[in-house]
């Protein structure tokens, strides 16, 4: 007599294993490498990962898995990271909030104990032994745009494919608790032969050519148009959009650092304030013109009509400024590399397509200064701003690029201070021998908080570590990695003209020596803001 | 004409900024050094440390400082660490569940916008962008046993008062939010001549001696009585009546590696099963006898009582089995540093006072069979078990150990697959010059979860990294460090045995090669209960 379950897996068409079923999902929404450690709660589902044609990376930690989780999903699209319940999702959830403030999609899978164990409240390890399971998933569940609990066979499949399509479509992390004993159980695999319907919704006709009317009515009627762009462009994917956009109608162009709205960091603590009468917002959810919202119509469909029906001979073109980068103009007659110069000379080192990362701090207000070549992809994380983010993120978008057999240079730029929280994340680079370049600005410490308060204090005073030798105790191979110390402009000038040194394969790491009391101009001015924020009394 | 807070100010006596007065009270109620990490949040109010005879350890990132300031609180009594809001704190907070879950009191200040920029919603970095502020106060509120919001001048001694008694008293963590705009505000500094009463309360006479009479006459009924103390007997301070008791009534003593109850880890995967109706639990809130429950009864006045009101003339004394280390036992013949041979070989170059932290894993399992001498403090994380504790937990512990003017040595024994977790960790124990020696076991991986599943399996190897080497990186000189390779019995026992390497004051590293596929009989034992419970599917 077969038991119910025997029954359930009958009458499944092509029967497959819940990991088989999810890991399948991943890899055909172009998933490839899947961050994370393995846990007591999540061996037996890391089996199911080179079937399914996913990479296991190994990470030396959660957070900086969480950190490189976000950099791959950043270049690739989409990432997925796994860790174990409670120890291992807890030391990631700044990193999961992270992408949930900044609208990165990481589907973040966590193995935990049994449904069995969960119902018995049993006192397992790895929880806070009062038998309450949910704990971790409800502290997720405020950075997750879904939180999926496997419990159920006959529910999984769906569970899944729902999940999975949140996190796409809303661009930001999702949560999916995964117990022991669900992941052999039989899922239905025809299901898989339909991938999972990914397109955006669109919106309502006309509620659509209503707003497209109004924006084109003041930007017709605007006295100096500007098209203002920021980071949702490329998490939503309107770029095509906004590229035909600037294309059609040759407005100038200011691209920010970052994010959905104006945040005190992407703005040099509110430095630069556009009245709300003044502007018109696309968003992934809705539209802004002037005060007026549209809740429900979104950006994609509005800009695509809104281009093809701007009338360019009323638009009033008024010229923007060329930027280009100022070396000559920041040459000071020292040896020294000033801030001042180094973020122009960047510029002219910088290749087609490079991804380059910046970290929080003076690198990334530094690069304002920096102007791009053609295809660059920029990542920093300018509002949650967690220091250490970069050297994860430069792994998993480094691991991405080789992931799309992309040959492209993957260049971070960090800080010492910065880089002291995450420094083992070098050795996952190692390990999976990718093409990175690390600027390691050696600086004695914390110069964002030094400008910020403390100038002088020893809390914004680091150890002092011989930055460049951990590449050789994290087992990089003089063949495979190479090692340089930088002082002077003329070093610099030097390093970055070597035809070697721009073409190299393997990891690259230069301890780059930048005065203690030297910042960008742009980190100075956000710095005295943020300071009288915090300072304010009324 | 005086303005409302001029007003307030001038009614207090002996005015003292808020800073100053929470410094103050984790001075007197112990605390020496503070963990963590400056941030734009907090900067101010680490100005104020040194004023109130505390020293800022300066962490490398916020999960070591909370593993830190576990250590330190499992050896000083209690501690404190200073994160910033959202990133900072978030990065923590595995550390302060596993405290939680241990019983560990940590005094966790977190430097968060000020109160004006709270009720404006501003969109700030370090947020979620969406306007909510209390998003990571409501996380820590299931791993903290109170959260503490300063907003109101008026209540913020008390609060604070209130807070570190509930921290101390519970030996559990507290969350205390700390806007920037409060930290200069003035409360009354005249409270401060009065200490936090910490004193536990006492138990109903009438019931407490109800409990007693109910224990006492199950104890002398009991055929085979033995004591068995757990991990609450340091941490709710009843070690002297411990000690008491078993002194007075001379009954075998089994002392578990950790908790308050049993958790799978701590009883080796439920292999030793008690019955509930042979046991009497005592607790710090309430008492069990077989399956009768007394709520609010406390153990320490419980236990004095039985102390003083035993009858030895009826207690049954059945002989324990005397523990010795079994080193000549474990000989086998080979130049290869088994695990059975090790732990052993540890129980006899141990001296009384050690402090020893063990990792999860193979360590803390290994120990099991270590014997120790007197008064050695033993440090582990057997119910949470997050891997990478140990490397945080030993720093702290040997900061806490400096702090009490005691001249001990901090041994940890620690997995190479876990050290890199928290790898730098250890540039906070060279910076502090602290008297560490580290026994990093190198058998290539994640022992443990090799022996749950996938014993070949790739995910639980991991990088190859020069473990000793990271000394010199992280600063370490040839005159305050030392570094070993030991491969060989007789190589260890050559160390073990070195008066220099018994009396070295700074951080000694040893790198201590061990097979890859050989483990401790306990977690041996254990890892097939837990791959079992994994499993079971009813």
């Amino acid at each position: 007599m077969a038991s119910t379950a025997d029954l359930r897996t009958e009458g499944l068409q092509e029967p497959v294993d819940v990991a088989k079923y999810l890991f399948d999902r991943l890899h055909q929404i172009g998933v490839r490498s899947v961050h994370g450690l393995p846990g007591d709660y999540n061996l037996v589902a890391l089996d199911y990962l080179p079937d399914s044609g996913l990479t296991w990376v190994g990470s030396v930690n959660e957070l900086n898995a969480a950190y490189a989780a976000d950099g791959y999903a950043r270049v690739k699209g989409i990432s997925a990271m796994i860790t174990t319940f409670g120890v291992g999702e807890l030391s990631a959830i700044n990193g999961i909030a992270g992408a949930y403030a900044e609208h990165v999609p990481i589907v973040h899978i966590v193995g935990c104990p049994s449904t069995i164990s969960q119902r018995n409240g049993m006192l397992l390890h790895h929880t806070l032994g009062n038998g309450d399971f949910n704990v971790f998933a409800n502290m997720n569940n405020q950075i997750s745009c879904e939180v999926a609990k496997l419990n159920n066979p006959y529910e999984i499949a769906n569970q899944i494919d729902h999940t999975l399509r949140e996190c796409f479509l809303r661009s930001r992390p999702v949560y999916i608790m995964l117990p022991t004993d669900m992941v052999q159980k039989k899922v239905e695999g025809a299901r898989l032969k339909t991938p999972i319907n990914l397109s955006d919704p669109k919106n309502e006709p006309d509620r659509e050519d209503y707003v497209v009317d109004v924006v084109l009515k003041y930007l017709h009627a605007a006295k100096n148009p500007i098209i203002l762009v920021d980071a949702c462009a490329i998490r939503h994917r309107v770029l095509p959009e906004v590229h035909d956009l600037i294309e059609t109608t040759k407005l100038p162009v200011f691209v920010t650092p970052m994010g959905k709205g104006a945040s005190d960091f992407n703005t040099a603590g509110f430095s630069y304030r556009t009245s709300q009468l003044n502007t018109i917002d696309f968003h992934s959810t809705h539209c802004v013109v002037r005060y007026s919202e549209y809740p429900g119509v979104t950006m994609k469909g509005v800009l695509r009509k809104v281009i093809e029906r701007v009338d360019k001979s009323q638009l009033n073109l008024v010229k923007g400024p060329v930027v280009k980068n100022e070396i000559d103009e920041n040459i000071d007659g020292s040896s020294t590399i000033t801030q001042a110069w180094f973020w122009p000379r960047v510029g002219d080192y910088l290749r087609e397509d490079d991804i380059v990362v910046t970290e929080t701090g003076t690198a990334n207000f530094g690069i304002w200064d920096t102007k791009f070549p053609k295809g660059v992809t920029a990542l920093s994380q300018v509002l949650w701003g967690s220091i250490g983010w970069s050297v994860g993120a430069c792994q998993g978008a480094a691991l991405a690029a080789k992931d799309e057999k992309h040959d492209k240079r993957t260049i971070l730029f960090v800080g010492d201070g910065s880089f002291q929280l995450t420094a083992q994340e070098v050795s996952t680079i190692i390990r999976h021998n990718l093409r990175v370049t690390i600027f390691c600005i050696c600086n004695d410490g914390y110069t964002i908080e030094r400008f910020i308060h403390g100038m002088e204090a020893e809390y914004n005073d680091i150890a002092q570590w011989q930055f460049k030798e951990l590449v050789t105790v994290f087992g990089g191979s003089d063949k495979h990695t190479k090692k340089f110390v930088v002082r002077t402009k003329d070093q610099l000038n030097d390093l970055l003209t070597n035809e070697a040194f721009n073409s190299a394969q393997g990891l690259q790491f230069v301890e780059l020596y930048m005065p203690k009391e030297d910042a960008p101009r742009a980190l100075v001015m956000t710095a005295k803001a943020s300071a009288e924020t915090n300072a304010r009394l009324e």
